[in-house]
């Protein structure tokens, strides 16, 4: 074998990796995670065993498909846990994990599915949500978030910016900016009176002026 | 023909379409609005004539399967409309219509996407967002909701409370209890600082403190 060839069968080789990953990507974004290796493979246009040679499980896939968007994810608390005021930062981060989200819909179902078995990926998504923790900590102490704030909320408003449907990507992106905008309203302290005991209106925000 | 016959004819033929429209809400909530009629009518185990005699388009299946929801929709605004308090009257709504679309995400569907050839069903719509949006006014104008709230928000809050997921119907409803009580938090006035005029944080409701 020259080194040419060897060289084009690595070549090769990478495309396939790449193709993969790719059409895993738009896959999971528009179908779902659920969506068989198999049915994976045919659309890249490899065969079952290509796939499984390069990704063995479909923990595999998914956390090499989002390798980036968990990265991204990660700089982002970073960059939220780093800043002097903890209210400031915990805002950037939903603002910019909401945007995150919005532009890749599979990356939504990985994050709030947590593959137990993809390691790197649940190593992740665990370290992304402990700094969330610890900097919603501090913004509660700070006194500008609302102090029954847990994570789940964090899953919850991430699970529903999943739901916001529009025409286009660029429609979608704008609605979920607005989305951002809200939840960190709701997120944050305000001067709404206290609850009134009532049966009827138990957890409410609300109450008569 | 006896009476007998014709009384157990007529009694099939309501058997038929009470099955339809109880297999098209199953389908609708789990898949969508997409399924194809003759889907609808294979899983319902009628023909597709039998499908198409009872509802000739995908509209009028749409309109009856959710008639009731949607009579509960109207039934929430009217109430909330007639509260004194227009604010407390919003919250109310709010709460109940989001139960009320976490109980069944096909409605959701529907309502998002406002068939524009089932009359019925886009009437009940619009007298929906009518009386929300007049309700909207005066609560604006108790000082109560954000003077910046457009009834496109109720529909942005309602799509992302159809993408909440959870391990049972009756968790998804809690979660969107709590999701209603963020929504209202982030539709009420609050004394969040003036948005600083900055490029990079354009919208953002956060400011240092």
């Amino acid at each position: 074998m020259t080194d040419g060839s060897t060289q084009s069968l690595r070549s090769d080789a990478r495309d396939n990796r790449d193709r993969i990953l790719e059409v895993a990507r738009a896959v999971f974004a528009t179908e779902g995670l659920d969506v068989p290796m198999r049915e994976i493979a045919r659309r890249a246009g490899v065969g079952p065993a290509t796939l499984y040679r390069r990704f063995p499980t479909k923990e595999s896939l998914v956390t090499e498909a989002f390798e980036e968007q968990m990265r991204a994810c990660g700089a982002i608390v970073d960059e939220g846990a780093a800043d002097p005021d903890p209210w400031r930062g915990f805002c950037t981060v939903i603002e910019k994990i909401f945007d995150l989200h919005a532009r890749d819909r599979g990356f939504t179902a990985a994050f709030i599915s947590a593959y137990p078995h993809a390691i790197d990926f649940t190593e992740g998504r665990a370290y992304a949500l402990t700094t969330m923790g610890a900097l919603a900590r501090r913004a509660k102490e700070a006194g500008r978030l609302r102090q029954d704030f847990v994570i789940d909320d964090l899953i919850l408003v991430l699970m529903a910016n999943g739901g916001i449907q529009a025409k286009s990507p660029a429609a979608r992106i704008a609605a979920s900016h607005r989305f951002a905008e809200l939840a960190i309203r709701g997120f944050a302290t305000t001067p709404l009176r206290p609850i009134r005991p009532s049966k009827a209106r138990a957890h409410s925000s609300c109450s008569s002026a």
